[in-house]
């Protein structure tokens, strides 16, 4: 279960590779497969990406240009995957732009399908693509880039934080619901749009605000422009504050931090159970268990040991990694766990095969008891903006009980966050998430327009 | 001076990536720095492509499929490269197809503008991208993939061999006027199409015959057919014989090796000198050296040994290759030239800098005369087919007289083939021939439809 | 302040390639710029090594054999550094064996130059070819390797857990004070030799003992045979408890995981203070954060948040890995931190520059006071047994008093913990015990025997 | 059929590294699995190596220093291949140098041996670290490098080429057979010593002279000094004026290229026979062939074309190197071949199995007789003097007639050069040539000094 991309755009009066490299790498965990870069210097817009870490791509390699835009994708697999690969390049009538995109639109097929059927050809697989051919549409018709990207946002359903680069011009783009993240940031001469905070922050700029779901934002030079498109249902993703965000940053208003705190708060008392010790499954379950621990009182600690060295490599596609097992990436601590009883907090279960294997080997280790804690309600439906777990098939709670699971996986109890738990740690208003994967609430609604 | 690429396919009734492999690995010479490979796999089109020579793009991959195009190339250098990289695949609203391109569309440029006007988007430079849309366009008119390839000529103007791939359709195209090579060979149920015999000869597949200007050939399984479209004034390229075309090819029914060694015989005569021995800048004067020899009856022999290890390693875009002198490159062999007058052969000249440089390694190695002979008259004027030579200001011949020429080189005597003499060894008819280098004649028509 | 190595050794019924490359990722925290792994198949020890984490070295490489060692290396910088990665392969009159060696050789330089004088020729730089040289020696007299082991540990002063491969013989070979760890484990017919049990966790071997001070053990098939050499004075390095070893290892019948929380705790008596919160430098300061927020009762957080992307790539030597800066590494939390009174745990000081600037940063985010604990008393004076801290200049505890230290780091208040508390909290006698960094006494004794 | 290495030396008044780089290039031809170079600064040598091309080792590495030595080497294969890579770096009493070897130690095996006996150790398996072994030894005991190599090379029986970096000093060693080449150039302040002349060539360095057998040449700044050990029987290699030197270059004296042309020479007359066409085996045949067809007057041609990209680009240990087949690599030419008798020269025939493809190529091409001309006397006897040719068994003129193996290549006719005659193409007396490869006449007498 993997979130697709980040995006960055910066412009600033001196050359941005530097910035954009400290940036897309403080956002390297929203994609790890492949890395890109867009600077334009003369007017004339430069590309370089290719597969692997930010610090591989751009190992021995350095642009010119004081404006620019990045990018980093998990991608799905593939040999042709290079090509998916982003920033795209669009050349039209108008000249051209680069665009990166963190979502997904869903109602991508039937644009492209109506866009073909009209002539248009696309040379990658990508939702990008149908979204660059609808602003050059709109483009084309109305004079006004902008403009344009507002009109093209009218056909599309779906979730997309966009930066562009068009000339000198950096443009932020946030779909009417705002379901993925994308923030604003200013210090002196020097604008950054990034996905999450933390890329501000490493490059000591100081958050200005979130770009607004419907919001078009246009900078070029020290002109700062914004255009607000037609509203839509709010629905901000709450998985990027279960999961997907780094704890650092803050999205919305919200630190993803202190929601996962509240979240583990939430839980020590919706799941409030007798124990020695609180432990994470490292890394996505400890600021939860911290939250946990300390609304409970009971202590918290480390049980299961994580290799750091895991999953930090780029292997080719042609080269399998090896399996290595549970145990080489997280290795019980048998003197902590001997003997007691264990509340087990993590972020969310998918299939349920990995908390398995983990509470087994918690046991293994001499835990008396495992209690198992999920920081987020049971996931039961797919989600079609962004998230890769699009099967309902993949997920356990969409086929069983709590009880049925909690058997299945061996622990001693379970307890999911509750939605109200949930909403409370968030601190949103229900009207303004985004828990379709829960509740099977969509809140999408159809395109403004039909192309 | 380089020509930009070679193109191949096959379709079979077995695996043929391995047969793939060692067609663009015979055709290598034509472009060293981009390969790339389409195959269809149940119905499925899967690509993979990369910077380099065919033996590192394809080192750890292979893709399963009975039908497959491929593709090498030179490219321009840019941080972009690989997006340039070819086989492109097209998808739209009849399906998809992969293309791959030798040669070059004079009228791109308006080409592009017009469809951009009407709303395409391009996400590549690349001529082939122009190609593509354009067959598109048809296609969706006609429903039939060959009547739209047909109509798809009509707008265009250049020079183009194709290989398309739609499903386990393989398509082979032909300019009108036939300026780059293309020839289709079978031996049971293989079908080969190729820029040059040489890739056929690899596989031991018989050569059938050349791709006609302007016809179409589809093979899909074993039923093969061929469609000619509009007929064009037929202008091959004299330079594929002159320094393009592998020497061991057969080109329109004319032997590569056969021409060249006609035109060492038409320079001993009309260049006819008193010297001690022929010798040929090598590789690309062997063979007219050897021809001069065998008619003039003046020996042959090596004077410029070459490293056989230059030029063979790929080097990453950002990796500077060492500036290793004309020296490292061609060593003279003072034993066989000292107190000689000499016969230098060489193809062409294009600025005059090597040739400067290599009378005055001969004459350093105590060369007592270098009479220069080139088997090419003095190329002044652009290609705007497909090589790459585009500016008249890099001809020296376009400046100086042969004379001045040949006091600017060093050269004791200077001798180029004349236009006569060149079309008396290739044997072709000078109405099916394109000149345009030589005598500004550019052959080529408008197009027959207007976009 | 790096520790230099790790070393591996199995001896299985089956092939034991991926048991080794397995247990050199357990140990990828002790070395990451080399990895190396010696199998015997039929009687020929087959070597591969390479620069880079242990996934890219073998990467896609495999070896057959049923006995082997493995090593992982921080090595010294240079442009020779593949020529001193091990294990390195000795070929002499008795035949051949690999050798993988972590610790550090004091009387190196005078043992080679006694050599040197003999005659003996080195062809690397490292400390284990001299190891080599001597056990040769010795094993010619005496015609029993072990037997030369022995003889050959008389002559070395220094820290030394090897392990050793002689045909389809396994050795691990521990230095008489015991500096180094080094475990043995044993699952059916599988024997395992690790620096730390982690190694023998991900393979599910049961730890049996440590290797104990001046044993020799040897493993043959199934037959396992123990020499006890000439006792030392045992002194087990305290570092490895403090910072090295990888929490979930239990070194010396003593859990890392367990020291490093009675190492909070004691801090928390140590240096009580009243704060709002206990914060860890992340990675090396969390075990104890946690021990000092259960011990005192403070809740724990985390207040910098690590990038998990830092330092995993490898970087070649000629490509320079780009400053990044702090900040991309730990980015604070501004919401945990604001208007509170932090409590920052880390496990030493060396140079005092990073802790500095994390005190600069937790207050530029809000942190009203930020009191520095640190689990290890002032490091003073350098390491000559395996630590790459040889230079007491950098040691800003050697120059300063703690209140200097205090007053230049920006620190509200330090306290280190001290000698006594750090012995409670391994709970091993201050006699089995090196900690001449801490007070100079270097406790290990001349050699036995002079060359 | 391989030989082993080049070896290069450069001491100049400015940096040598691009000079080394050029020199390894043009030397390329002689090894093409590992290349390497240690250069002298400030008294400390640096030494760089690895698998693959010149171009590739050194692709963005450089070294600062004005003295240093070079190494390219056809290694043998196996996993552990980049700890035989050369130069390599001895440490010892007296300091440390780096050593480079071309050629091969009869008795390596008895002086290892004896050595090992004596206590010394070995980290390579390669006859190089033997003669460094013995230089130390005797170094030791003389107190003079120079004297120390005089003495060494009294225990050594075979070939070697040496250059030796010792501080700034260069020093060259050739045995006292001169089986393998070595020559010194000089230009102003530069000295180089290189395998063969046409390194001097690239560098623009004039050629001194030979080095000679059993000389020792040492060069300290400007100082040069030449030593003569003991004279052996002189016993230059005569395959390297058949196949493994450069045509460019002259070896004792002798122009490759003169020598191979009078090989073709020789052969028009002993092998005389009518015919229409002579063609090389291209590279190894080519200069042989022009000067049958000088000497003959029938005409030279192409009759099959070498695909100029074969075996340039290195792979990994790891990926298997595709089998392309014989035509890839040579394609015959019909219209140069059919319905002609051809005169096929080579330089050599060993198995028999090439010869024999192409004769069956040559003939499909439509050949009418092919008649083959081996411009070396039959290949009988194993060579442990640097060739890689070592057993019996795998020459085809071991084990039959020239009549049976003409039968067996299907060639009509089949004449090799005889002993005679190639002594007259060479120009030396036979007394001074190694020909046992020939006659079994092993011309090396035992060492002069017994270990």
């Amino acid at each position: 279960m993997r979130e697709k991309c980040a995006v960055f755009g910066i412009t600033s009066d001196s050359d941005v590779f530097d910035s954009i490299y400290k940036g897309l790498y403080s956002l390297q965990h929203r994609g790890q497969e492949s890395a890109g870069m867009a600077v334009c210097s003369k007017g004339r817009i430069r590309i370089h990406k290719g597969m692997g870490l930010v610090s591989q791509v751009f190992n021995s390699v350095s642009l010119d240009g004081k404006c620019g835009i990045g990018h980093v994708r998990y991608s799905t697999t593939g040999l042709s995957e290079v090509e998916n690969a982003q920033p795209l390049l669009i050349n039209y009538s108008k000249g051209s732009f680069a665009i990166a995109h963190n979502g997904q639109i869903v109602n991508a097929a039937e644009l492209k399908s109506t866009l073909e059927s009209r002539g248009n050809v696309f040379t990658t697989t990508s939702d990008t693509e149908v979204i660059a051919h609808l602003i050059v549409r709109e483009h084309i018709k109305t004079d006004d880039l902008v403009a344009g990207i507002r009109n093209a946002m009218g056909y599309l359903k779906g979730s997309y934080s966009l930066t562009l680069l068009h000339g000198n011009t950096l443009i932020a783009v946030r779909d009417p619901s705002g379901v993925r993240p994308l923030v604003y940031g200013k210090s002196g001469d020097t604008h950054v749009f990034a996905s999450e905070t933390c890329a501000l922050d490493v490059l000591d700029i100081d958050l200005v605000r979130d770009i607004k779901p419907s919001e078009i934002m246009t900078i070029t030079g020290s002109k700062v422009r914004s255009d607000i498109g037609k509203a839509g249902k709010v629905s901000h993703c709450m998985f990027e504050y279960v999961y997907f965000a780094r704890p650092d940053s803050i999205l919305d208003g919200k630190s993803v931090y202190e929601v996962r705190k509240n979240l583990g708060a939430v839980l020590a008392k919706e799941g409030k159970v007798k124990a020695d010790l609180v432990i994470p499954v490292p890394d996505s379950g400890i600021t939860q268990a911290v939250g946990y621990a300390r609304a409970s009182n009971i202590p918290f600690g480390e049980g299961l040991m994580k290799n750091r060295y895991i999953g930090r490599t780029f292997i080719l596609p042609d080269q399998k990694q090896r399996d290595i097992g549970v145990k080489v990436k997280l290795n019980p601590i048998r003197s902590e766990l001997a003997g007691k009883d264990i509340i087990l907090v993590d972020d969310s279960i998918v299939r349920g095969t990995t908390i398995k294997k983990l509470i087994h080997l918690l046991k293994d280790a001499g835990a008396k008891k495992v209690h198992v804690r999920i920081s987020c309600p049971p996931l039961k439906f797919p989600c079609f903006y962004g998230i890769d777990m699009q099967s309902r098939k993949e997920f356990i709670a969409a086929k069983k009980t709590v009880e049925e699971i909690r058997k299945e996986i061996g622990a001693d109890s379970l307890v999911y966050t509750s939605i109200k738990g949930l909403l409370t740690a968030i601190g949103l208003p229900v009207t303004s998430m985004c828990m379709a994967c829960l509740n099977e609430d969509y809140p999408l609604t159809d395109p403004q327009t039909k192309l």
